[in-house]
């Protein structure tokens, strides 16, 4: 198909599909003549994918980058782009400095990961990752957060088996790659979401069972204004 | 105290504490002489919590004078501010144009709520949110991943409980309207970072089990280069 029918069964503007071809995240068309390429069907599932890491992940374009460059590398494996993907979705934190509350923290981290017996390095990037968000919630007076943390750890673990299953459940390779890229990216936003509806859930059946949340209108109670 | 020990204590450079003041996030200190203010532990405080929702959570600048208002709101409830909280956290698709998957996505979102009985309203920011995760997921072909969601929602909910009963643990309102919001925040990239660690202990046992991860070096296998 021509870039303009790509772009109308993508609805991603002709410009931006150019965009991301000079970035590298789309392969170039097939040039049919000096001025005209042609795209096909793999061109607009990686044009999907783009823009489902875009604006659904959040990712950054030079993001984006990296991990379809993993997903197309000949060598990897389910493990390594697992790995890639999970690093680079996890949040940076290289300026911070090093102190008193994130040493703490990185010591409650390696105990949590020998606690749950997961093979994982403790300089794995998540880790790190953790170990910030902790020495955050320590420094704004929240350390007793650290009490939550093997009941989110139980969650995680279910989550992850769930995710597992499904990528195992994928049939070739290149579908059950795409499939752990999206999973950890979507799946973020997919359970983020799923947790505020079970929080409101909770909070109304404990702070507003006295105000007809139990008579199944939690959200459009009296004091309420959403959004 | 000045504002130099305000910045010495946080680490937030004085210029930047000045931005803050003008943007409406942090009081101005108590004005002790025409040149000088006075600042406190209230201010301190603050001003971490500023930074944790900064750097931790990744909210812009205008979304935590949004989540600062609720908290300082003397009408503020906790499941008010959970909501402004929530909202404010969600990821907006505001210019998304509704099409069929979308549709299809939203009334999954609707059966998903009655089947587990969550006294949410399905206009909800975090329904809408969703929706428009799973609607990406379709439009890359992985509209198969529903098959996880009620995995995902189980892990969503035990969250959620251990969340409720670390806020309902709190002392006064304003600390608990504040862990509300810090909890909301913060547990997102806890949340997501205890997911990648069990998917990585997940992957390395599935997928490396004949490369020494049982051993218990999964990420320091041959075929890994993190990072």
């Amino acid at each position: 198909m021509r870039i303009g029918e790509l772009s109308r069964r993508t609805g991603v503007p002709v410009p931006t599909i150019k965009y991301y071809v000079r970035e590298g995240l789309l392969p170039a068309g097939r040039l049919t003549s000096p001025n005209q390429a042609s795209y096909d069907d793999a061109h607009e599932r990686r044009l999907r994918l783009i823009r489902a890491l875009l604006d659904v992940g959040g990712l950054k374009v030079a993001a984006i980058a990296d991990v379809l460059a993993a997903v197309d590398d000949p060598d990897r494996s389910v493990h390594k782009v697992l790995g890639v993907a999970t690093d680079l979705i996890v949040p940076k934190y290289a300026d911070e400095e090093p102190d008193a509350e994130l040493d703490a923290a990185r010591e409650e981290v390696r105990e949590l990961i020998a606690r749950r017996g997961w093979l994982v390095d403790d300089g794995y990037p998540a880790a790190e990752a953790l170990a910030a968000a902790l020495a955050a919630l320590e420094r704004v007076g929240h350390g007793a957060f650290s009490s939550v943390l093997d009941a989110y750890a139980d969650a995680a673990e279910h989550v992850a088996r769930a995710d597992l299953a499904y990528v195992a459940g994928r049939a070739g390779l290149d579908d059950l790659v795409e499939s752990v890229v999206i999973g950890t990216v979507l799946g973020d936003a997919v359970f983020a979401s799923l947790r505020r509806l079970a929080q409101a859930d909770c909070s109304a059946r404990v702070y507003e069972g006295d105000e007809g949340a139990e008579t199944g209108n939690g959200r459009t109670g009296n004091d309420e204004t959403p959004g």
